[in-house]
């Protein structure tokens, strides 16, 4: 029996090559006053900045710099962020970037103006936050969906923790998806990018015990289809507009609340994958490509094969009249190839030189206090520990 | 190459059997006073005109009864309730029934701030409404999506108009989804409703000239097959959760903008349909209905039949290998089928005693001030008479 639900997405998107045109009408009505948040050298050299900087004049906004985002991160950067806002009045946040810069906006934007000038007081506080400056985003790849939902995640690399922050106010005020931004991604990052999005859905409510609407259903099959088909076309030819533009589309609507009505999210690999980054600094999407199949091959058994023998009829086209179990392995296949061969992912953690010396303290920390990540198949960490040798 | 496209809907749903029993802590944020707009003698024999008094008064909020909705809701009612919310200090209003309820409820609560006392004058403004009190809506069928969009049509007797108006002050703040309330919706008016609902994808987007975004092109297959299944349960079910629970949420994500990112919307068969309701006061549904594959057949021609085909192949799943304009005609004669056979609606304008006398007249208004319907093919008023002759 379907669960109910309560649904809510506020975000305001321009989407398009002129999206960008509408930035300082939208920035001006919360302030003249704005703090970017980016990181590394590559914005200013691709005339995103230049662009971003001529826009916001033309409202004559007053532009303050947080250019400290790195893959996840981390609470004291966000600190150093946090701040700034307070040193300067600043009354709006634009994350320019990936998902972590996005993320950095969010939780910037939220202890600005908190009682505490530590995020991570805000990570432990475990409360919905509902007080945070205006934040804008401008994603520069298609992958968490981090410019339409309400969480950020940051890293504490003192404590190897991955945890996060959500909440109605740090969800984006107006998202500005211009999929040229996205010309200049990498392969490597369109292939992780691309892994995410479909994580997304897979790990968060297509693969899960509670019952789906019909509806919802249908739409999560076209959505992984979408970025099956997608995904090797960008991969290969970086700026195809229509291949940026499903994937782009495709990351905002995999964890925007629509999809998961009624279901209860999981994210069993996100949890396990959380630890990679945590503990090796590993590429999100990376770490959720090598880890997805196995966990798929660990929990296949007579109750779950329906439900991964769906993707294979449905998302990568096997002949219907295949028995379940036998497609329920071709789904896992297709993914291996999907992620390993056509989009290029080394798929193995020994290829990173990780070897099983922590595994048993990562998996207790994936497991959380509980001692369980509940989804799925509920993962002791004991099983936690299985998926990652099968990875190794 | 696809258009450039805004996307924001601010709508709170709350879905499923416990949604009304968050209505009264929504209402009181937005204050103590409320207009319950609804029609007819039905809402208090089924026991749910008490249920929301009785959940309304948990926070004791002070309610004020307009009972005057209609199918087609008409103007001078509408300014009728304008006074009653101004007169008694109004805070919100919450519409209570199929699209004529929630559309009357935007109305007014847009009239209750404006500068007239006329609603007609905001329709004849053609301004987006950016002020109204807040609106809530509890639909009792699945059909217009009216409870997550931003726009009500009214009726004009005088001047037999059928027009409205739009705007983001419009859009329901909160909207109350349970698919129980649906139970009782008689067969006839399920497939009316049904028909609405796949007419706003058909009609508005799925057949249109402008490029659509390959996922999204993907979702309309799947919304429409999602009606395509489950209108005839609800029909011969009326009981059945999970057909009312997914026609409601095809309802409303028809017309809540999502799937037309990128199209421009056209709507040709609404307009021809909209003279119907003006001057025969005909059941919006079952116009449509009946106008749709009249419409298709109209239309159809070597530059139109892929799109056509394409329900055939995706949403009657008709073999894909049936040339395209034989698929075109099949997916015509499965349109006739489910809606005049399967869903058992009178097939012919005759049957309700329409002749042609005034299909001149119509097609004029029709075409509007430009003298076409604009849309996948335009439409002159010469069409439009060929198209209601066909429906004769």
């Amino acid at each position: 029996m379907m669960n109910d639900f309560s649904f809510q997405n506020t975000t305001k998107v321009h989407f398009g090559r002129e999206a960008l045109s509408k930035l300082s009408s939208e920035v001006i009505r919360y302030g003249n006053r704005v703090l970017l948040v980016y990181g590394g050298t590559f914005l200013k050299q691709c005339g995103l900045y230049d662009k971003i900087v001529s826009e916001l004049k033309k409202e004559d906004i007053e532009i303050f710099d947080y250019d400290l985002v790195k893959p996840n991160p981390r609470h004291t950067d966000i600190n150093i962020g946090g701040k700034m806002c307070r040193d300067n009045d600043i009354k709006c946040v634009i994350g320019i970037g990936g998902g972590s810069a996005i993320d950095s906006a969010k939780a910037i934007a939220a202890l600005a103006v908190s009682d505490t000038e530590n995020c991570w007081d805000l990570v432990e506080a475990k409360k919905p936050i509902m007080k945070a400056l205006p934040v804008f985003a401008v994603p520069t790849m298609a992958s968490t969906g981090s410019e339409m939902d309400a969480s950020c995640v940051i890293s504490n690399l003192e404590t190897e923790e991955k945890k996060g922050y959500n909440g109605p106010a740090i969800r984006p005020a107006v998202t500005f998806d211009d999929p040229v931004n996205t010309f200049t991604v990498p392969a490597y990052q369109t292939a992780c990018g691309s892994v995410d999005i479909m994580s997304h859905t897979i790990d968060t409510k297509y693969f899960s015990k509670d019952d789906k609407m019909d509806m919802l259903y249908r739409m999560m099959d076209e959505h992984l289809k979408t970025v099956v088909k997608w995904a090797p076309v960008a991969y290969t030819e970086p700026d195809n507009y229509e291949a940026r533009s499903n994937l782009m589309w495709a990351a905002a609507w995999a964890l925007n609340s629509f999809m998961t009505c009624g279901v209860r999210q999981a994210a069993s690999v996100h949890a396990m994958e959380h630890e990679l980054s945590a503990v090796y600094d590993m590429v999100h999407g990376h770490g959720i490509a090598i880890l997805t199949p196995r966990w798929m091959r660990y929990i296949l058994n007579e109750e779950t094969a329906p439900q991964i023998a769906r993707m294979a009829y449905n998302v990568y086209e096997i002949d219907k009249d295949t028995p379940v179990m036998e497609a329920a392995e071709k789904a896992i296949e297709c993914t291996e190839k999907l992620f390993f061969e056509t989009l290029g992912l080394k798929s193995r953690l020994s290829d990173f030189g990780i070897d099983d010396t922590r595994f048993e303290e990562m998996a207790k920390n994936a497991c959380g206090e509980r001692g369980v990540i509940r989804g799925f198949v509920d993962l002791t960490p004991e099983d936690v520990v299985n998926i990652y040798r099968m990875c190794l």
